[in-house]
């Protein structure tokens, strides 16, 4: 692969001095028309070590408008980064739209290292590189221009700079680059050649650059930067595109889905009161456990509208010390959250390790309300099961407890809860005309939980339907659910 | 003090379920009244270990609308957190107007314990009770309704308490409260009785509940949040209060400000040049060794339109390895900033140990661009020096490196400057009728600059005000003011 780009390519000063002014004044164009398009760029500079990263950023900084620009490296975590899932640190730096991102090394930079040093496995860091194709591919789709430029220099290249560059700063400072890693050097190429291949298509393609001689490098550079922009503004949103996609719904009759199969008849037996106090006690128990052993858990509680999310919640949260949970509320997203990929929002309150998060309604909007009420397209919710299951694979993967629930209640169950609500001064401000409104829609609903369950109810993260016209009962059985999964997965 | 709190008072179970009716409708009522003012509450709960801090929570979860709440605890910061100024965790959780934030322990709850165990002595913890006095001032004045509640048992009731909590937890379980700190009962008595009475005060007034009876503290608890909710609605914004504030403008005429003593007609030597290169060397080499000893940076630049800061900014960001800093240029704050106080915004990028952050444009926009513009009025930037003063001071008693700059020009300088800048390709979008407009306002800028430095530069961190006429003379000094600075203040 990267014979093909050791050509020994070189530009004179003066050429790129002249093309240079060309370039600058097209990019800032670009720049602009793809803000005023509402677009984020992602720029993934990778590379050998000693390729001079930095430089190509200084000359995109002095191109560009660097108001709109942000450079973020992740080679330093701090444990806030460390306790969540490994993308956790991308997503909190992922450019907005109307902006840029440079990620310095991108979410290449820690695999290609971990396998040159035979840290990881060949399974592992094809999986890894797998996971930043999908990665790349969803960014895209939500209509990021995704740049990947690979700067490259040869071995002897490679051993010179680093040596000079050792003598230049004490050892001390050059903490990222082991300055003995150009003895790695063809053990990372080999590991390089692997992430390209697996990372590299049509969507998000790579560009490979020789970086020995520094104009050619920044030119060359910023000319791709600028193609891909170009391109960018030519295009139309990615969902405006046709594009196949798997058959959405599943369910074909609303009263044959699988929330018919649920027994709401089912109702609490004397000592559920009983039992519900024993596992909050225990639960009190297992989550300062969880802390001690830094496991994280993610509980997300979604459900017809009074079916008693949040007197669950309330039940949960009473028995758990309240320094140990957070729960979120999800209510319309900021302005900020508005200009990210849809997950965002959700990614960023993943909890740190030994931490309780618990979502009131979730990123499963975008398949239930979002989908139903039209605001997301088809194509949106329709590849969101996909994204879904990643994102969750993600954080059990990383170790998290993932619970989720639905709380099912009949029709007739939900009009009474909203005859009493709007009887009981307390209760009032929880009924809206919303609710009546979503009421109407039910079959639609339940469609769309139907396909919910058919297609994120996975080995790893299985949804829990549950039973909720009595309350008393439903509690118990989600107390339940979390108790024991916590105890079998705790040591 | 707490003898006027012990005084046995309690509720029945049956008077209380009659009370607690009646209170979390009015409690609803206020909450939604102040969402609709815009209003944000921050309650901070503190009070003995064992008063059962947790239970109140939980019972003010119960009453109000939880959609709004966030309950936070500081008790086991990241690495994020303490490589920043203490206040820096609390910044980034305080609730947005229109929620409400609990607090768990405060900032009250390190300082106590630091001083209980005798880690600080009677100074630094008298000045940690101003700096918390100070900041719960500057929010209310910024309309956030603040409920101080302190929850108070006597020395056997504690004693009992944290007994039979270790009992039913393991020991490893409690990290929080040391399993014997009933032994330092008085001790901590002591502290609090003083950290209560610096910080209480008319505008942000302490609530001592007798906390032995659990219905008369959660009824008590509630009603007191209730009573300030109530109160904050009846209110109006605090910046249409009258209310005295020192004479805003210290500069009498145009012509005779700091920045009349400048001398404009310096200009660049031979070797200037050169020792800009030398410096940016240094600089690479200082930044380093930041890294190295974990102090970070923190660059702010301000100046007229077209004095060059982006030019400045780009000397130095292309000097330091660019995993090592972020340039922050401020523009149009989002919603989410907007519904913080305004310094919310220049917190959140703070960076951590290590790191440099260079503001192009900063919380000076308050004094400069908010006050000519009228977007602030006379009681917010009036304030605003007082609170900047403070801000700055956190940074520099954590020990970072803060400098800032005011890049000076003439007005013919500035008006060649706009020039080129209409008619050179890729100058052209930094010129704006914006800049045409603010030019107009010259002298008004010119005054609230004088001001700016009359009342921020202060012994601890100065204003640089540089002859920027011209520019490799600014970079020079400016790169030099920086170099010698962290030279002096690195080991």
């Amino acid at each position: 692969m990267f014979e093909a780009v050791c050509l020994g390519r070189s530009m004179s000063k003066s050429e790129f001095k002249e093309q240079e002014s060309v370039l600058r004044g097209k990019l800032l164009d670009a720049q602009f028309a793809l803000k005023e398009k509402d677009k984020a760029v992602l720029i993934i500079l990778a590379g050998v070590d000693g390729a001079r990263k930095s430089d190509v950023i200084d000359a995109l900084n002095k191109w560009l408008d660097t108001r709109n620009i942000q450079v973020h490296a992740f080679w330093n975590g701090s444990n806030e980064e460390t306790e969540r899932p490994f993308y956790w640190r991308f997503w909190r730096r992922l450019p907005a739209r109307k902006t840029i991102g440079i990620f310095y090394g991108g979410w290449y930079w820690q695999a290609l290292r971990d396998f040159t040093f035979g840290n990881i496995n060949d399974r592992d860091f094809d999986q890894a590189c797998h996971l930043m194709r999908e990665t790349e591919c969803m960014l895209h789709d939500d209509d990021m221009v995704i740049v990947k430029l690979w700067l490259h220099i040869d071995k002897d290249e490679q051993k010179k700079r680093l040596k000079s560059r050792r003598k230049r700063l004490k050892a001390a400072h050059v903490p990222v680059t082991d300055a003995k890693i150009y003895k790695k050097y063809d053990d990372y190429i080999n590991a390089a050649q692997r992430a390209i291949r697996i990372t590299d298509n049509v969507r998000c393609p790579w560009h490979l650059i020789e970086a020995t001689d520094a104009y050619y490098r920044d030119y060359t550079a910023g000319q791709v930067v600028l193609e891909a922009m170009q391109k960018a503004v030519g295009e139309h949103r990615s969902d405006e595109r046709r594009r196949i996609i798997h058959k959405t719904t599943l369910a074909v009759e609303a009263d044959k889905t699988v929330l018919d199969e649920l027994d709401l008849s089912v109702s609490t037996h004397a000592k559920d009161k009983e039992t519900l106090k024993k596992r909050q006690h225990q639960l009190n128990s297992l989550a300062w456990e969880c802390f001690d052993q830094k496991r994280s858990a993610v509980l997300v509680f979604e459900g017809w509208d009074a079916a008693g999310k949040g007197g669950v919640i309330r039940r949960i949260t009473s028995a758990i010390d309240s320094r140990l949970y957070r729960v979120i509320s999800i209510a319309a997203p900021s302005d900020e959250e508005l200009a990210q990929q849809y997950l965002w929002r959700f990614w960023r309150q993943i909890p740190r390790a030994g931490y309780f998060t618990l979502y009131d309604r979730s990123w499963y909007g975008r398949v239930l309300v979002e989908r139903v009420e039209n605001l997301a397209n088809e194509q949106e919710w329709g590849r969101a099961y996909e994204e879904i299951n990643n994102f969750e694979e993600q954080l059990v993967d990383h170790g998290m407890l993932l619970l989720k629930f639905w709380l099912h209640i009949d029709k007739d169950e939900q009009l009474e809860r909203f005859k009493e609500r709007e009887v009981t001064p307390w209760k009032n401000y929880k009924i809206t005309p919303d609710d009546w409104r979503n009421r109407e829609k039910w079959d639609a609903y339940k469609l769309a939980v139907h396909d919910m369950v058919a297609r994120t109810s996975t080995d790893k993260v299985p949804w829990h339907l549950i039973p909720a016209n009595d309350k008393t009962l439903a509690r118990v059985r989600i107390l339940e659910t979390i108790c024991d999964k916590l105890a079998s997965e705790l040591d």
